[in-house]
C-alpha cells in the first residue's frame, strides 16, 4: 500500500474550495473581457535559460528545474511575467499592439512553506503592452477597481505613487546612485516601521539629512487634494514637471469617472523591484488592512528586452488569488457563493422508479437547474446526510401515485418542510426563484 | 539576447485559440454542474512513487520526473486518474459517496511529439465513484450525450460494450488466460484492420478457430434491436446473464430518455487497458469519423486500491479536449464563437476627448458589453487594422459636436456603414441585439 500523501507546500482543492475559486476566476475573466482584455496561455515547463535570463537572484534558488529526458535544462515557471515577455517576443508578428492580455494560472516556487505561503499557487496578471500613455495607466487602474467591485468588495483603497517622480526627488537631494537600495528600504515601511527605515536609510546614504528628507517625502500629508499634494511633491523633487503632470491627468480622469474616492496618492509605495519606471500601486482592503496588498503592479519601460530589440513599454497588475480568496471568506457581503454541489437532489426510494428519476432530472437540467440523483441503494437517512454534506437545499421525492399523476414532493432540507403534488413546471418555478 | 523559444512538444495558446478553449471548458463545466458533478484540483507535482505505483509500464519512460531541492523524487502528473485515486484515498473522511467529480487540467508526457500529439495537453475527466449500479453508468452516458449537445455537436455515436460479457465469452471458448493480450489486439481493430487482428489473435491463442470465434463476436451485426443483439452475444458467451441484463437495463433507460439513437452496442470496443471491468465506450463523430474517439471510458472495479483498503468501484469518462477543439473547428453548426476580443471599440481622434472615451466605455461595460478603447496615439487607419486583427465588429466615433449632444457614431466594421447620432441607450440596444 502506498501512502496517499502530497508534497510539502502543495495542496489538494476539495469541491467546496474549488467551486469558490472557479467562481472568483469566472467573475474576473468576465470583467477582463468587458474591458477588452484577452486570455493567453503558455507552457508550464520552459527552458531554464529562458525563464532565468541572466539569473543570479533569489529566484534561481527557488525555481523547480531539472534535466528532461533529452538532457535539456527545463524549469517550472515561477511567475507569469517572464513567460509573457517571452510570449510577446515570439509572437510579435501575430499580435496587434497595444495588446491587453490576462493570464490566470499556477506558478511554482520552492520556498520554505509557511503560513499562507505555498510552493504551488495561482497568479492572476493583466497587462497592456505596446503603449506608454496615461490612458493605459487609467485603463489598468479602472480595471482593478471594476474587478474588485465585481467580486462584491466595496471598501478598498488603491494607493498610487510614481517611481519617476520619486527618482527625480532622489536625484534632486543627491542620492540617486543609491536609488535601488532606497526603494527596497522604503518598500518595507509598513513592515518594519518609520524608525527602522530612517536607520537603514542613514546607513545606506551615509547622510542623515537625506534620510530625513526621504522620510518627509514618503510621509507627505495625503489628506490634501491630489493637485496640491502633487505640487508639493513636485517642489520637493526640484520642480519636476513630466511625471507630476501625468499623475494629475490620471487623477483628473479618475475623478471624471466618479471613482477617485477609491484611489489615493501615497508616496511611500515603491514596489521594491527596479523593474518599474512609472506609476506603481498597491491595493488594501479597508476592513482587512493586515492581510496586505491584494492587487499590485505598475508601469515598466520595456517588457521583453531579454528576448527582442522591439521596445515594449507596458503597465500591468497582479491579483494574489489565494490571498483574495482568504479575504473574501472573511468579508461580509462579498459574492462568494455557498458551495452547494446542486440546487436539488432526487432521492431514491423505489428501484422501479429509477428510469423516472433520470427522466425527471433531464427535464430539470434542461431548465438550467443543477440536479443530482442519489445513485446508490441506501436508506433515506444516508441520502439526507449526503444532501447535507453537499449543501443541497432541496430534495424531490416520488410516491408511486406521484409518478402516475406526474407530480412530486419538494422538500426544503433546511426547514424540513414539504410541498406536495408539484408539477415539474411548478418545481422549476420554485427553484428558479430561490436560485 | 535569449531566443524566445518553447520546448519541443509544448505550445503557446494565442488569444484566438485561448478564447475558444475557455468557451468550450465553460460550456462543459456548466453542463457538469447541471448534472451534480463538482470540481476538484490536485497538485501538478506529486511524489513519483505515488504517481507510478508499482510502475514498470510505458508510463515510466514518458513521465517527467526529477529530484527536487529536498532530494525527493517528484514528477509531473501524466493523467488525472491516478491523482484522483490518490485524492480519494486521502479525503475519504470528508467526501460523501457516491462522489461525482470533474477535473479539467493539463497533464504531461515525454512522448515523441508527432502530428496532433503534444507533451503538454489538457484532459477532461468526469467520474462517479463509490457505487456499482447501472444507473451510475446511465448517468455517465447521459452526461456524455448532454456535454456534446451543449457544444453544438448533433451527429455522434457512443459505442458501448461490456468487458464482463466479453470476458465471459473468452472463458466460454477457453482462451480467458490470454484475455489481456486479446483485449489489446481487438482494441486495434479500427487501426490495423480485420485480417491483421485475425493473424495476431491466432498467434496469441495458437488456435485459429478461437480467433475466428472472437472475430465473429466482435463483428456481430449491430443493426439488430439492442435486446436481440444482447441475447445473441449472451448465447455466444454460453448464456451469460448478469452483464447482459445490465446492458439491457442501460439501453432500456436510454430509450426511455429519448436518446437511445445516439448509442449503439459495439462488441469490438474493448478500451485496451485491463483496468476496466464493466461497460466501456468510445464516441465517434458521424461527420468526422477519422479523428477517432473524442470521449471514452468505462466502469472499473476499484479506483484507489494502491492507496487504501476502501473498495471504490466507479465509472467515468474522459474527453480529449485538444481533439475536440480540432473537431469543433471543422464541424458546421458547432457553438464555437468567433474569437472577437470585444463587441465594440471606441476609436481615438482627439486627446481632449480621452476622458470622455473612458466614461463612455465604463457605461457600456456596466451594460455587459465588451468594450475596448484604442489606447495608443495612432492614425485611424492603424486603429481600423487593430479592430480587424481582433475581429471587433463595431467601432464608436465621436465628433466634438457629438460629445456636446451626448451622442456618437456607430460604425459596422464589416459593412463599413455608419449610424450617426446614437445615444448610449441606443448603442446598448443595438449591440445587445447583435450579440
Amino acid at each position: 500500500m502506498i501512502q496517499p500523501k502530497v508534497l510539502k507546500g502543495f495542496r489538494d482543492s476539495v469541491p467546496s474550495q474549488e467551486i469558490q475559486r472557479k467562481q472568483v476566476i469566472a467573475t474576473l475573466e468576465h470583467d477582463f473581457s468587458l474591458h477588452g482584455f484577452v486570455p493567453i496561455d503558455t507552457p508550464v515547463l520552459e527552458y531554464t535559460e529562458v525563464l532565468l535570463g541572466k539569473g543570479g537572484g533569489e529566484t534561481d534558488k527557488q525555481i523547480f528545474h531539472f534535466a528532461d529526458n533529452g538532457g535539456r535544462d527545463v524549469a517550472l515557471r515561477f511567475d507569469l511575467t517572464v513567460p509573457f515577455a517571452r510570449f510577446m517576443a515570439g509572437h510579435l508578428n501575430e499580435i496587434a499592439l497595444p495588446f491587453k492580455r490576462f493570464h490566470i494560472a499556477k506558478v511554482w516556487r520552492g520556498e520554505n512553506p509557511q503560513k499562507g505561503r505555498f510552493r504551488e499557487f495561482f497568479q492572476c496578471d493583466f497587462d497592456i503592452v505596446g503603449v506608454d500613455s496615461p490612458y493605459a495607466d487609467i485603463e489598468i487602474l479602472g480595471m482593478m477597481h471594476s474587478a474588485l467591485k465585481a467580486l462584491g468588495i466595496s471598501r478598498f483603497t488603491i494607493r498610487v505613487a510614481h517611481r519617476g517622480l520619486f527618482n527625480a526627488f532622489l536625484s534632486h537631494i543627491g542620492v540617486s546612485e543609491k536609488s535601488v537600495e532606497i526603494l527596497r528600504i522604503v518598500d518595507k515601511l509598513r513592515k518594519i516601521g518609520k524608525d527602522a527605515v530612517r536607520e537603514q536609510l542613514t546607513q545606506i546614504t551615509k547622510n542623515s539629512s537625506a534620510a530625513d528628507a526621504i522620510l518627509s517625502y514618503i510621509n507627505t500629508d495625503t489628506s490634501a487634494p491630489y493637485s496640491s499634494m502633487l505640487d508639493h511633491l513636485s517642489t520637493l523633487a526640484g520642480g519636476e514637471k513630466e511625471h507630476t503632470e501625468r499623475m494629475k491627468t490620471i487623477f483628473s480622469v479618475l475623478e471624471e469617472l466618479g471613482i477617485a474616492e477609491y484611489f489615493s496618492i501615497d508616496p511611500s509605495i515603491t514596489r521594491g523591484l527596479d523593474y518599474y519606471t512609472g506609476v506603481v500601486y498597491e491595493t488594501f482592503l479597508d476592513d482587512l488592512p493586515s492581510i496586505g496588498s491584494i492587487c499590485s503592479g505598475g508601469r515598466y519601460n520595456n517588457l521583453a528586452s531579454l528576448y527582442t530589440k522591439e521596445h515594449l513599454p507596458g503597465v500591468g497588475s497582479s491579483i494574489g488569488l489565494d490571498r483574495l480568496l482568504a479575504a473574501l471568506a472573511e468579508l461580509e457581503g462579498s459574492q462568494l457563493q455557498e458551495s452547494s454541489s446542486s440546487d436539488v437532489i432526487i432521492l431514491h426510494q423505489d428501484s422501479l422508479l429509477r428510469a423516472h428519476y433520470h427522466a425527471f432530472a433531464t427535464k430539470l437540467r434542461a431548465a438550467n437547474i443543477r440536479c443530482d440523483i442519489y445513485l446508490a441503494d441506501k436508506k433515506l437517512g444516508a441520502q439526507f446526510k449526503y444532501a447535507e454534506q453537499n449543501n443541497i437545499p432541496y430534495a424531490i421525492l416520488f410516491s408511486e401515485q406521484d409518478v402516475k399523476q406526474d407530480v412530486c414532493t419538494l422538500r426544503n432540507l433546511k426547514t424540513r418542510t414539504d410541498i406536495e403534488n408539484l408539477t415539474i413546471t411548478e418545481v422549476i418555478k420554485k427553484l428558479k426563484r430561490e436560485a
